[in-house]
């Protein structure tokens, strides 16, 4: 299927030259605008024509049955859904007692522009009504980065050729209809009418609707209000507020050439346990502040927040314009996902749609956070706090399970298990390595000593202890963690996971080693050398399978003696394998859903050698069918890292284009924000190489680097914090040149080789020669689209 | 928890003394009367108080939706329940305006008898209402074996000591309330008025009522009539009928000692494709024949009826008489469940109470058939049949799967799969072994030659190309079968099942072998020599694991590796461990719900040596928890094979008294027909050591003995129908006499010597000196209750 792009190829923006009504619901995934608190898709306006109108809280979820014929012991009875609460974005146009709907008149312009400097949506619109009056409405919308409670609209209509009369009227809806949902399991439950009002109240231009979540009892203010900016002297303006709509109308003639224009504020606030009068004044608060800061203040500070984040995170892709835009468009997602989540839940999505119920799960840690750790460490940090703050109801599971320490959430919105299939939820243990390793790296990357002693130990030893209670000594045979599920999903319920072997082996030593660097608060944690020493013990004596015929490391035990998948067989059409054959089939056959024992690879490189990961890269590439926009990014680090720079190039073009190109079919539901922090994980770990392995017993870690760059790419250039410091790494085909930008000397590697980096002083080296072995083949059909650079994905 | 018994020890009925309010329904099982169509639960006949009213139809069902948060493909959206249909057994009585209800007033005397060899149940109860009115209140109640349609009550009405004004209302009822459901996964479904009146008619004594259920379709028609035989001259009798009650009334006044007596005929019939006209016309044919037969001509064919079936089927059990009397108890209900079933599913709990939404499972197969194939084959071939029929849907449910031949359902009434949890459901495929077993034995045991053509071969075909598909040839190492659940519910998904694969070979080389012998009948199954040769490798290549180190048979692959359950830490209030443990949990650890490797002892004993069944048999022992009804009477079987007698002895008490002493706590849901079939499995395959092994080339099998009783019982004798023959065997410490009762001489095996049979020469021969290991250990507090004769178990 190949189609029209949808957006223009340009470096720092992302522009759609005209709308597509089919495209709509990808295009408000992809125009969404966060802050991490607060989610406005990218509808229009006017609210419809629409794909599904979203507006998002963080952590704002309704409960909902999760019905089970046969129940489970210790499985959960109840989910949480993250729900599309009152709208703000609303603002309705009538000309001349038309309503302003592009499905009707004549569209002459519609222009919307993502700006990642500015970090504003941009609208530009020249339309002709039925009754031939035509207008030009300019909107730019923000959610801004510096006052988390605000997000604004500045719109504007322009009478382009004879006198209009226009009626705006600006609202704030609650309870909105939304599209019947999909059966695709990955989509989100749908709500008819979750909130309950409890006040409204209108002011002047001022609106506040206060309503309630029924089950989960949460509490929801939202206030707009108006300035008008420029417009004729005779508007008329009242606000009026019912149960779920609050309405602030304008009314005028303007001739032609005359413009409307007005800014719209919106504060949002919520609260689980504040009253109704407290969060009333919440968000009245943040709107005073909003108000005093004016929306030319907001323009500015947000500027002034990204022009920092970009210095300190910016990647440069010469060569691909196509992979340049859609790096900074990954990066620019992941910081709307993660910049003030402040100890709340990062979900799959974001705050961008509804999939996935707004859960986070395990990829937010192996994937968003090594991005933010890197670029923006305190949000990494408050989302590592947020689990911190969860502990209570993950000690508290791990009891249910008969298991020691923690077992957190496979799948959360606060905090309990909200999954329905257990085989892959509460049996992916790995969960808790993948929340042990995002503690460890944070702290490698920024030697953050108050972090670890409050933040980490407490995290390292709940997990740790779960490892030691899910495995058992075989005697003489090592330390087995039998019946569980590692990344793969299309394996369920196998022994000795070779990844989560490896993950748990790393947590059980970091635990050992921090608990001995902070022993006081190791022994209020009751933590004492016998458990160390069993801690010590399970990781040195941890099973990891190894087909010594084959020479290549089982997925997990007894996984190469099982049948291969028939993909010769399989149509490509039967893709998602797991919407098309039943889980039994596909649990007991070689076939791979995405990178598991690759991602071993890539995580645990240190427990590989350079051979060993080159035989299982290849053996385990003929199985892996990319069923998961988890895998390609994965595939594309250990492609460059055992040479076939190629194949990860083409991998990094189908995780960076992901959403922009809607390969899997359902960015309408939000976008892929872990396959996103894969482009850039693609890029800084592949074709950067590097790796932040570090010693579990320093404060700090060690950042190593083996560039190499595919033949497309010129060069790359991607920014780094790293403790305390800013760092630049260029590479072109022939040197890599290492920058400290800002803080105090650092001790690096360049292929193997120790530089060290002094404030004002590049230092380049030259890449060696590759040595790579043949090409790996991929399953029948599954290859990856050959990435020509610009020429776009489909 | 030590009770009073409930019955009276008795070899030839099951007599309760007194009324127990608080075990109604327990007692509505035991006392439930079926003819394998009809199923009336033993409610009392005025309706209340009652534990669970209960009146089935065998195959009646209603359609419920099974809602799957996280659905997976191919697994069913939908499941069938059996519906408590319109209840034909209430009998109100006023007595002097005051309702009969034993509540009230004062019980001087209650007992109800079931008569195995009368077929009936019958009820004597003297009453004073509340004010002072005592009446005697005699029932007969038979659901007919010869008259699949009828059922029919005797009803008697005394006044004791005064004149009494009587007001008998025989009613048809129905949607009655039912009482809520409990959360245990093993009981039923509860319909909130299921039924659909579609016409009611009421003429003299003569009722009709006329239903459909809403989704399943399936009309339902029922009929009462009365006969008055003896009462005062001046009766009044009225019949009325409304759409969901049809009454018949009668009005006496009766001096003391006189009686009010009459009969109530009742004929169900149902259809999923008759015409309103049609269905009511069957019952009611039903009912001109019964009452043309009369209700003392339905007791004397009942009679008869039984005596035949004693004839052939008896056991005795000299000295434990109140196994005597459970061992004909469990024989009558096998009897119950399948006499008339006719091409219908036998369900797990019979037509006793509404237990597992009264589907059929394996266990028909496995613990059933047996007893029917040796007892009452025509029945056990019909049940067969019913698989036969259910093919198609069988095939589609391979196909979705993406597996050849045949996939039967795990659960089912219909036959359409109607299970919630597939891990132990669609994964469990031996229940298609379980079928070819059953069409195996009955080939061996009957010699049927049109059945081998007709069925038989069709059956075996379909699930050997299953298994074909469902494994693999690993290169040089075997054909596997991977991730599949066996018959022990507490591991899934494991690699290699020793029970499955042993089960699968056996119904490879009988497809080989039938197919072999019926070859044009196999051409147009569309069999040749290229599929024979690919079943006969699969068969002789069949993986089959075993632990050298140990010496002995993992239950599946790496089973032996795994972590054993902490059965120390385990209280005795957590079994069954399934209602207090995650399933994640007990699947990875050795533990044992149910005889799996130990039932492939028994049923595959043709592929294991003395030494390695008496070693595989302790080392399950020891982790064996029997939270399965169906564990008990395998593991009595094998331990007397390994000369553990006094063991099996235990085992049996416990297999045989299970529902009468409600051992599971849930005998009010229905009784548990396979492990009542598995108490006659445990002496005859146990203590009289009888094994049918045959040879699928041959029409007929083998049958050899090797009996060998505990100390407590002096003597045990069963018969047995034998390829058209009656046998019967005695047993006691030190010979068995072995008797062709009717019949062509036949060949048999006593501890391995033949013996040739010939009508009336009993043949008698020492029992071998036993030769037995040390006893074996239970998991902590999981020993059996050592079985004390006539002590009754709690």
């Amino acid at each position: 299927m190949i189609t029209q792009r949808a957006f223009r190829c340009e470096p720092w923006s992302l522009t759609e030259e005209s709308l597509n009504l089919d495209m709509l619901a990808q295009t408000e995934s992809v125009f969404a605008l966060s802050n991490g608190h607060i989610g406005l898709r990218g509808n229009l306006d006017e609210g419809e024509p629409h794909g599904l109108p979203g507006t998002y809280l963080g952590s704002m979820y309704e409960l909902r049955p999760l019905p089970n014929p046969e129940a489970v012991y210790a499985e959960p009875d109840t989910s949480q859904s993250v729900i599309n609460i009152t709208n703000g974005k609303l603002i309705r146009l009538m000309v001349d007692d038309e309503p302003f709907d592009l499905r009707y008149g004549d569209l002459r312009h519609h222009q919307r522009v993502l700006d990642f400097r500015a970090g504003t949506l941009q609208r530009v619109v020249e339309w002709e009504s039925p009754g031939r009056c035509a207008v030009r409405v300019r909107s730019t919308r923000l959610v801004s980065f510096t006052q988390r409670a605000i997000a604004a609209i500045c719109y504007e209509v322009e009478a382009i050729e004879g006198e209009v009369n226009l009626a705006i009227q600006s609202e704030l809806v609650a309870n909105e209809d939304l599209p019947e949902v999909t059966r695709d399991p990955r989509s989100g439950a749908v709500f008819d009418h979750p909130l309950v009002s409890e006040e409204h109240a209108a002011v002047d231009h001022r609106v506040l609707l206060v309503h309630h979540t029924i089950l989960s009892g949460l509490r929801v203010a939202v206030m707009m209000d108006h300035e008008l900016l420029e417009g004729p002297a005779d508007c008329e303006v009242r606000g009026e507020a019912f149960d779920d709509v609050g309405r602030v109308s304008v009314i005028a003639c303007c001739p032609a050439g005359t413009k409307l224009r007005f800014v719209k504020y919106l504060a949002y606030g919520w609260s689980a346990s504040r009253s109704r009068p407290a969060v009333a004044d919440q968000v009245s608060g943040a709107m005073l502040a909003a108000r005093h800061t004016g929306f030319d203040g907001l323009l500015a500070a947000q500027r002034q927040y990204l022009d920092d984040f970009w210095d300190r995170a910016d990647v440069e892709v010469d060569g691909d314009d196509e992979v340049q835009q859609a790096t900074r468009f990954a990066l620019w997602q992941v910081l709307q996902a993660g910049a003030r989540t402040e100890r709340r839940a990062i979900p799959a999505k974001g705050l961008t749609g509804p999939g996935y119920d707004g859960h986070a799960f395990w990829d937010t840690e192996m994937y968003v956070l090594p991005v933010l750790t890197y670029t923006l460490p305190e949000a990494a940090a408050d989302a590592l706090r947020w689990r911190q703050d969860t502990l209570p109801l993950a000690v508290e599971r791990a009891r249910q399970l008969g298991l020691g320490g923690a077992a957190f959430s496979w799948r959360t919105i606060h905090g309990e298990e909200c999954s329905g299939y257990w085989p892959a939820s509460t049996a992916a243990f790995h969960v808790n390595a993948a929340i042990a390793d995002a503690v460890i790296h944070y702290l490698w990357a920024t030697a953050d000593e108050a972090f670890a002693e409050s933040v980490a130990l407490e995290l390292l030893v709940a997990t740790a202890r779960l490892w030691r209670s899910l495995g058992h000594h075989d005697a003489g045979r090592g330390f087995r963690i039998d019946g569980v599920t590692g990344p793969d999903e299309y394996s369920a319920l196998a022994d000795n996971n070779v990844y989560t072997n490896l993950m748990a082996q790393r947590n059980l030593r970091a635990a050992v080693a921090l608990s001995a660097r902070f022993p006081e608060r190791a022994e209020t944690l009751g933590v004492d050398d016998a458990e160390r020493d069993e801690w010590r013990r399970a990781a040195d004596e941890m099973v990891v399978p190894y087909d010594a015929e084959l020479g290549v490391h089982p997925q997990a035990e007894d996984f190469t003696r099982h049948d291969r998948w028939d993909f010769d067989s399989t149509g490509q059409d039967q893709y998602p394998l797991l919407l098309h054959f039943h889980y039994f089939d596909i649990y007991r056959k070689q076939v791979i859903k995405q990178a598991d024992l690759v991602m071993a690879l890539y995580v645990r490189g240190d427990a590989f050698s350079a051979e060993e990961k080159a035989r299982n890269f290849a053996y385990y590439e003929a199985l892996t069918v990319r069923d998961s926009s988890l895998s390609a990014c994965i595939q594309a680090i250990v492609a460059a890292e055992v040479g076939q720079v190629e194949l990860a190039y083409d991998y990094l073009g189908e995780a960076a284009l992901l959403d922009l190109d809607d390969l899997e079919h359902n960015t309408r539901d939000g976008l892929h924000i872990a396959s996103l922090a894969g482009a850039w994980l693609a890029l800084v770990a592949g074709f950067g190489g590097m790796r932040d392995h570090g010693d579990t017993s320093q404060a700090g870690g060690l950042l190593t680097f083996c560039p190499r760059l595919p033949g497309a790419i010129s060069r790359l250039s991607f920014r780094l914090v790293y403790q305390g410091r800013r760092l630049s790494v260029a590479v072109t085909g022939a040197e890599a040149t290492y920058e400290l930008r800002e803080g105090e000397p650092l001790a690096i590697e360049h292929h193997g080789s120790r530089v060290t980096l002094h404030l004002g002083h590049p230092e380049s080296r030259p890449i060696p020669p590759l040595v790579a072995g043949p090409a790996p083949s991929q399953p029948s059909g599954r290859v990856p689209i050959r990435r020509t650079p610009g020429s776009g994905m489909g």
